[in-house]
């Protein structure tokens, strides 16, 4: 099982190996110059570090990240890693990337983590429930309660995600809501489900951009699902929110 | 003078009064409800701390703060203070809000100080140049070397700030630019000083937005102005970036 250990394991292995490269001097023109890449390096490391403790724990499961590729693909439960959620956060000094990791079965997240070093937060879901550690001390994540969108803060990295039809459904949404914020990346679903915000959505997203933060929402009382109402595991357009009448005024606006 | 033990002294009374309120559960929704607002109280309580260790240092220095009016208002020298750089971050649980005191003698800002206490981050100019000190240890601040816009990465709180013709000038920028990025408030020039990102820009300033931020910037090896070319202390439309060559690119783009 994914215990509340494990979990502290596996994002302490990745931090170990993205914090050293967070803020490195020359990160990005460095990488232009001479292919040298911290970021890069980052994610492939802090990946291999995460699937080292995996594979040891659990050699039957199936493991899917954005840089090594899939083991075990026809394992019924999966591990689905992100190593650094946010690289452009990443490389522009904001700690609002994450590292994600989501334990998949049968297609159901079940447990998964967010993780900021830099802050030294994480956020986590075990079957036991959805957590938070870090500064202000250790609490269960918990959404607010709001269940209109006039009152609601709406997160997503930026409106540019958004194209075509799909930007005329955000607009609608951002139009309605009371407080929109850009920039936040994974970070925005943590704080839908800490309860510091109420909707975050995105487009586009792979798998492993989103595995790692559905439980999460889900046990912190949230609902997260594409903007068809389907399961979001898989990746696509996804919509978080605060609670299901929340959840269901952004599927009436957004939605086809 | 303007010592680092005296800015850290008030960035740690400040933050007496801040973290506490941040990330209170029901912040925004209970304001809404029954007048009770803990953004409001931190602004207003850091602000009265803030005020109470300089007019003990300096009792004939003037005092310009968001919430409570002007002191000495003829002073050669005045401290200009945002106790909440960042109201919206701050309610919206993103540490990427800022305590912002400067000191401006003569017009010039010769001091300053953004603190971000949940991450435990203190970025500060003196006399002495311009530091950083958090997470990852502490050194002095230094900006990138990026001349040209190909190669830079822009941030600002959101393109909605810019209206109109200057909205034509901003979306000109973001097009010249290889990265630009959303929701940052004063962090973003904290950024710019600290070497992580090359421009940030934003509109409609007031005074106490940007004053604790110039000799940041400037002792780091930037450059900070109003889009016209103007000092910076005053507010209004401002651009800081990572060179003078940068800036020159910028202005030129964006300028009258």
């Amino acid at each position: 099982m994914a215990t509340a250990e494990l979990l502290r394991r596996i994002a302490a292995a990745a931090a170990e190996q993205t914090l050293p490269r967070f803020r490195r001097a020359g990160a990005v023109s460095n990488k232009q110059a001479a292919g040298f890449d911290p970021v890069t390096e980052a994610d492939r490391e802090a990946e291999r570090a995460i699937r080292e403790i995996i594979r040891a724990e659990f050699p039957d499961d199936g493991i899917v990240g954005e840089e090594h590729g899939v083991e075990n693909p026809d394992a019924r439960r999966v591990w689905v890693i992100d190593p650094i959620d946010g690289t452009r956060a990443f490389i522009s000094g904001v700690p609002l990337w994450g590292t994600l990791v989501g334990l998949v079965e049968d297609g159901k997240a079940v447990a998964g983590l967010m993780s900021q070093p830099f802050i030294g937060e994480l956020y986590y879901a075990t079957g036991q429930g959805a957590f938070y550690e870090g500064p202000g001390g250790a609490r269960p994540l918990a959404t607010r309660a709001t269940t209109s969108l006039a009152e609601a803060s709406l997160f997503t990295t930026t409106p540019a995600l958004f194209q075509g039809a799909l930007r005329d459904r955000y607009d609608r949404l951002e139009a309605a809501v009371r407080l929109p914020r850009y920039g936040t990346d994974c970070y925005a679903f943590a704080m839908v489900a800490a309860g510091h915000a109420d909707i975050a959505v995105e487009a586009g997203l792979q798998s492993y951009d989103i595995a790692g933060l559905v439980a999460l929402i889900e046990r912190a009382g949230g609902v997260v699902t594409t903007w068809q109402g389907g399961r979001p595991e898989g990746g696509g357009d996804i919509v978080a929110a605060a609670t299901p009448a929340l959840h269901r005024a952004v599927l009436d606006l957004v939605g086809d």
